[in-house]
């Protein structure tokens, strides 16, 4: 499966409807997703204690804490913690704050328990006015701290070349409502399409994820002729 | 008041300790301090209902969410509607994901409403390995986004002078645990020195913060006779 679901609750969705809102997206998208991407907004909506609630009965393959850590080691090193404790079995960091006491860190505290992924590019317009720049920099960082996956956008596929030369995972979003459409990453040699609003904004979530993983095959099927 | 004093709570301090290590500290240090900062580490072990009772309690003149921001706009200004919410004022975010689609809307989400406070560079040795070499453009991103504050560590004093000239307010961690002494950011051209674990870890935490006030006091005496 190449469909990671980022369970985000919008503005219109506020206090307990949020966890219901997870809750049903979740079991409808399920059969469809390799895993989830849950993030600030979903964690401060729900709160800590139901988080856990919908991390284990979500429990799909990958489930993704997407705090985009960037923080120094120590702190990135608690917070891993208590974030296995929730359920999540991999983490996103930042790679620009470097590997000496900080990812190094990190990597040590998920070690055997949860898969690292670093984030060396993104989907908005901002990342290329520094981030991209030091793109190979923070490729760098994140082989060197033994990262599992890096997350690198689908809105600029030429970036994603970079990461997969590198032999890492590639997990892409900004596919939808952030203008790629589905398949375009996974055509440029992406592994994982991250998708949000398109999905989670839909009033039949699984119907929507459907459709995304069939015109992901469609892509591929052109692409790959 | 020059002080503000990080709560993150350690390894030792777990699940409904950590709320009351928070208001324990809060209370007995706040004669000392300008504000709190209260990041990811505070946010997971309280949760986020508790952590308002915290920052309703604490309440001072700053009270600052460092989540250490670090996404695309539209997800960094859902949260930072609900760390407004949630009791705080000001706003920790990278500056390293730029301005367009990213700050411009965090920044437009808190005008009138709270502070926003930029990480230009980081405490620990691995900001030297991407970030500080980018100071500068980090320092444009924050301008151009109308920070308030920047973040430039203790332990690298020559940095600050950079955020200074920009007319920045200047927080600087790294002081105590992290090797730089109190009153080296100041003495440098800081506005706060922040704090943390030489004064939570402290079993006299108020006495802790009086004894770094103290010493900042007497660093600036020094350095500005």
């Amino acid at each position: 499966m190449t469909l990671i679901v980022a369970l985000d609750p919008g503005p219109g969705v506020e206090g307990s409807r949020a966890y219901e809102w997870a809750r049903r997206i979740c079991t409808e998208v399920k059969p469809y997703a390799a895993g989830f991407k849950i993030g600030l907004p979903a964690l401060l909506k729900i709160g800590v204690e139901r988080l856990k609630e919908v991390t284990s009965s979500c429990h799909a393959e990958l489930m993704i804490a997407d705090l985009k850590l960037a923080d120094i080691g120590y702190i990135m090193s608690l917070v891993a913690d208590e974030l296995l404790n929730m359920g999540f079995n991999a983490v996103i960091a930042h790679a620009f704050t470097g590997y000496k006491d900080a990812l190094e860190n990190l990597s040590a505290t998920l070690r055997g328990r949860g898969k690292l992924i670093t984030v060396a590019a993104m989907s908005h317009k901002g990342s290329e006015e520094i981030m991209d720049k030091v793109v190979e920099d923070l490729l760098d960082v994140s082989i060197r701290a033994g990262a599992w996956g890096v997350v690198m956008p689908a809105t600029r596929p030429k970036l994603i070349g970079f990461g997969k030369k590198r032999g890492l995972t590639i997990l892409s979003p900004g596919i939808g409502v952030q203008g790629a459409k589905p398949g375009t990453a996974l055509c440029s040699g992406a592994d994982y399409e991250i998708v949000g609003r398109s999905i989670t904004g839909s009033p039949n979530p699984g119907e929507a994820a459907r459709k995304i993983v069939e015109a992901q095959r469609e892509a591929m099927a052109e692409c790959r002729a």
